[in-house]
């Protein structure tokens, strides 16, 4: 169909490649760079007339620098007359900051939305959002694709026995069950509390794992301290052995060296966000979100479908 | 008066330090830092509500962070439910991509109009646009001031005979002009074009420079090629001697070497954009347009003035 054109902007070109073949379209012509002073420099080199774009973007770091390539094409390619522009982020950045958990905070989850459409994003395609409500922040159309099945077919495949399924925390305990109910496994959490004021958290595990092979799992993980501590406290707590799974590895400051030295034997995550070389280290499984995107792509476009049906 | 407070964000705090002294409150309290994965972490740490606030923050380089710490701020201040939100942008980055210039190009000073608006801004003050149409490219109120009073006012000081204000290309004939009236001078300009096509440009000057001090003017000077090729040329032709001026040093790439080793006597500049220590060389004067804006905040704020008071 030659009315469907795949861009990539900086921050995923090998995720983006692998979608566009899966699609079965070449990548899009187009420089993206800096000028002098480092502002960005865009330039499409085909005609996108009247074509249905999907860009491929997601905002991971530098954060500021993909959010603003990213609104920087939509403009580019809304006075090139698109008739579509379809934003896929499959990691959307700024998802924390999703409320005003103090005083004064902003609630930039929703600024990025608004700035996505006052750019003129037409639909937005992205994986696990770090809450299901940023869905609503946007008035434009909305994909939420999730990266469960895809960690639950690898760990499938390996045929570990006696698992449990552990949320790091209370708020990921929905996921968890989500990965377990596609295992067959039961689920643990992580039950963090301050015993009194000014003393130590303590890690109170919430279900069964003595003997059991726990796997972690969180929709991201950043500088990997809640995810190693959690991992320690299920093997001293009687674990046979511990996998972490995630969908996006935003791996910041301290993060591989965590990982390295954690009682973590796996960890399994995907390419929503591009690992640099030093992060690719042997612990890490990453496996490709490009079939399902790609599959998605091709349903809103041939069926100009909602965002329900992906959910 | 209570209800003006005045916050900075991280790209010209010496700047913001001056003209908080002059308007006369103290800088408000307000960190702007990052998450370890590069995210921006604002934290207004006083009461704004019912205020009306200026934020200063120009957006030069790294002009994307200096871009997405403004939006995020004015979103920040919205919610914490501020009167008026006005941001103070001596430098308005993305000024060049003002129109497109060839196919499929963006007009990024427009988008970052529309984003700025989208954050919540009520009013943009800011100086020297690259082209006074970018006024015309918001919706909300803005103030524009101009830099060449104050170029005028030192150039006034140093009693310089013989005069020609030069402008570096056609498009800042008007500048040039401006300039001249102020300091009782006729204007020359440089006349680039090229014979034929794939032979150098030549570098024509209309106007009488001989034996004369010239003092070429421009908005911003970026990698210094224009100016000091400039330059150059009018000394060749038999100008006295050179001096430059322009209200926003954007000095990015060999900007700073190309003017140590042009023909240059002194360039003179504004802190529109703040100048990292390596930059400050001692041909270089810079001018502070502290009081400038200042005042423009205490019209702004006094008699709720519009914009066309400042033209
Ligand atoms: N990039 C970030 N890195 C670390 N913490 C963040 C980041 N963005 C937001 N937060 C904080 O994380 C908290 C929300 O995280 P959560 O409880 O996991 O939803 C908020 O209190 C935010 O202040
Ligand atoms: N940051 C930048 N650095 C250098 N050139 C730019 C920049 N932004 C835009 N331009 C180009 O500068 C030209 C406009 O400059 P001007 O003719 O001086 O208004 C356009 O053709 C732009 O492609």
């Amino acid at each position: 169909d030659s009315n469907l054109k795949i861009f990539t902007l900086n921050s995923n070109t090998a995720l983006a490649e692998e979608i566009a073949q899966h699609v079965g379209v070449p990548i899009g012509k187009c420089s993206v760079a800096r000028f002098s002073d480092g502002e960005v420099q865009i330039n499409i080199e085909e005609s996108i007339r009247g074509c249905d774009v999907y860009v491929i973007q997601s905002t991971s770091a530098p954060v500021n620098e993909h959010i603003m390539e990213t609104l920087i094409m939509i403009d580019a390619l809304k006075r090139a007359s698109a008739k579509t522009i379809n934003i896929v982020m499959p990691y959307y950045g700024y998802g924390r900051q999703d409320r005003k958990a103090r005083a004064r905070e902003p609630i930039t989850a929703k600024l990025v939305a608004n700035l996505l459409e006052t750019a003129g994003a037409d639909r937005v395609i992205t994986l696990d959002l770090h809450a299901p409500q940023i869905q609503g922040f946007f008035d434009i159309l909305i994909d939420h694709l999730m990266g469960v099945p895809i960690l639950a077919e690898y760990f499938d495949s390996k045929q570990l026995e006696d698992l449990v399924i552990v949320s790091p925390d209370h708020g990921g305990v929905t996921r968890a069950r989500k990965l377990a109910d596609r295992l067959k496994a039961p689920i643990a959490i992580i039950d963090k509390r301050r015993p009194r004021p000014n003393v130590a958290e303590v890690m109170n595990i919430v279900g069964h794992i003595e003997g059991r092979t726990a796997i972690l799992i969180d929709d991201m993980i950043d500088t990997a301290g809640t995810i190693t501590l959690a991992a320690n406290a299920l093997i001293e707590n009687g674990a046979k052995e511990v996998y972490a799974c995630c969908t996006h590895p935003v791996l910041s400051g301290p993060a591989i060296e965590r990982i390295q030295n954690s009682k973590i034997k796996e960890l399994v995550i995907t390419n929503t966000i591009s690992l640099p070389e030093e992060k690719k280290i042997e612990k890490i499984t990453q496996l490709s979100v490009a079939q399902l995107i790609a599959e998605a792509i091709i349903r809103v476009h041939e069926e100009k479908s909602v965002s329900t049906l992906f959910d």
